[in-house]
């Protein structure tokens, strides 16, 4: 199916130049050592798994659909708690990053969408893992989770991009200030064409999960 | 359906608050005369026309199912020939915001993003026009073009969303510099939420049209 190749693609190149974004244009990532580049690890992490990694457990169903159900579910599960350890480190980085400039938290539109993910994430993963990994969960509890848990998922991950493309809005603005973005710098660039690709990903996953 | 009224109410809370955020704390609109509010003027049309708007469009079908078909392709249509009107007038602003700041036009990603979501608006509005408004066009062209059209129809809504949601993170940041978003002030307190209320009705009108 071409939806798949246009998801693989377009998320491999987001996340690329990302990569080039933090390490060739901003000075790669550090822990606690330099609060200019302590968002870094945030801004990699978040752009990996919370929408690259995310986007590919949701649709696993649909890229696998002839393996046995067990192993799929385990792969999407595996997929989500990787994603749950890595966005509780890059929320820890962004926090540590306020706290090391001194700054308040939670205060822009990008922070306030990006913590609302992060609690929904965490909660449909509980859910997840309790209702339908274990095998406690009677089948008519399994049943009736089943579409809220389908309806969640989408909602969870369009949140999720929505932050991913505030968060960058704000960080082209915030290390190209001073007129530099207006020139159109290969960092201005990178980092434009990284939100396209966000874009094209999240819409391709969305409608591959939605259909 | 809750989802109708979920639309309804964040729609409205998301242009009540922008129209609070543009008149009451940034200076209202103006058209050629001051290039600090220049922007006003797209920021207010855009919410209210490129997302409000086309997303009450969006879903008309399904909000008026009993009307007579013709009355609600009008309806559809007319939701659509003013935000094509209003969208226009918008861009202008824009445009011209930027030439009173003598700054170079599509630098940023929240312009890249835009200028994507318009010109899409514009073909998808132009087909649509011709293709099912019209008498002329033959059923065999009207059955054909239509899974295009509701394949085009979510991904130009949730591609304008997303260059509203870059539009307001960048909006707050620069009318808010220097210390004042941190501050937690009534204005950025404003802006946030009218975020939040912008991502309520992005997620309901995409979940009311693909289900
Ligand atoms: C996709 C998921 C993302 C989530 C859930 C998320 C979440 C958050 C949260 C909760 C904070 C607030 C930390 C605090 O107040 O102490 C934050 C801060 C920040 N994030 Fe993200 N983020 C995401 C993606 C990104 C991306 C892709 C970038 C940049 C390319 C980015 C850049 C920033 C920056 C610069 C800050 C510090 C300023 C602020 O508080 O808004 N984020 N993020
Ligand atoms: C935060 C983490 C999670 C997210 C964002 C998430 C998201 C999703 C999404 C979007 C779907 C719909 C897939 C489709 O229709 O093709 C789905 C289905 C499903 N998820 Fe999760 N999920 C999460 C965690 C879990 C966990 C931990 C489990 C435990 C195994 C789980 C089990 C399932 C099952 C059984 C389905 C139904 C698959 C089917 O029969 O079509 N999910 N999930
Ligand atoms: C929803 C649809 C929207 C679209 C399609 C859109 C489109 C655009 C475009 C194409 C430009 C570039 C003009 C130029 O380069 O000369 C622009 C600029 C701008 N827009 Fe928007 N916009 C939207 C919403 C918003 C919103 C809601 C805000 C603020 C709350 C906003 C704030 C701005 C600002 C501050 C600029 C000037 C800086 C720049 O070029 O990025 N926009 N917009
Ligand atoms: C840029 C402008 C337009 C956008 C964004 C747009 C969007 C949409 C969307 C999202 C749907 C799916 C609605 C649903 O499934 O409930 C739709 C359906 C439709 N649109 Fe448009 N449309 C546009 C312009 C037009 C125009 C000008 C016409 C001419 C009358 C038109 C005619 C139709 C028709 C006939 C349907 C099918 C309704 C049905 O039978 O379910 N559209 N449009
Ligand atoms: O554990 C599961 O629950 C759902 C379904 O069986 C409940 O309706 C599903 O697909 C599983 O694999």
């Amino acid at each position: 199916k071409t939806g798949f190749v246009v998801a693989a693609v377009s998320g491999i190149l987001m996340w690329l130049l990302m990569f080039v974004w933090v390490f060739g244009f901003t000075g790669g990532v550090s822990w606690g050592t330099d609060s200019k580049t302590e968002i870094n690890l945030h801004v990699i992490l978040m752009t990996v798994f919370m929408v690259y990694l995310q986007g590919h457990g949701a649709i696993i169903f649909r890229t696998l659909p002839s393996r046995p159900k067990i192993q799929v579910k385990l792969i999407h599960a595996g997929f989500h708690l990787s994603t749950v350890i890595a966005v509780s480190i890059g929320l820890w980085s962004a926090v540590r990053a306020h706290d090391m400039k001194g700054q308040p938290h939670f205060f822009t539109l990008h922070s306030w969408i990006g913590i609302i993910a992060i609690v929904l994430f965490y909660g449909q993963f509980l859910a997840g893992f309790f209702i339908f990994l274990l095998p406690y969960a009677p089948m008519r509890l399994r049943n009736f989770a089943l579409p809220y848990h389908k309806f969640m998922g989408p909602l969870i991950f369009l949140t999720s991009c929505t932050a991913a493309a505030t968060g960058m809005m704000m960080k082209a603005l915030g290390a190209l200030s001073g007129g530099l973005y207006e020139q159109r710098t290969a960092a201005g660039v990178t980092i434009n064409f990284a939100a396209l690709f966000l874009l094209i990903f999240c819409l391709t996953v969305t409608y591959l999960v939605l259909e």
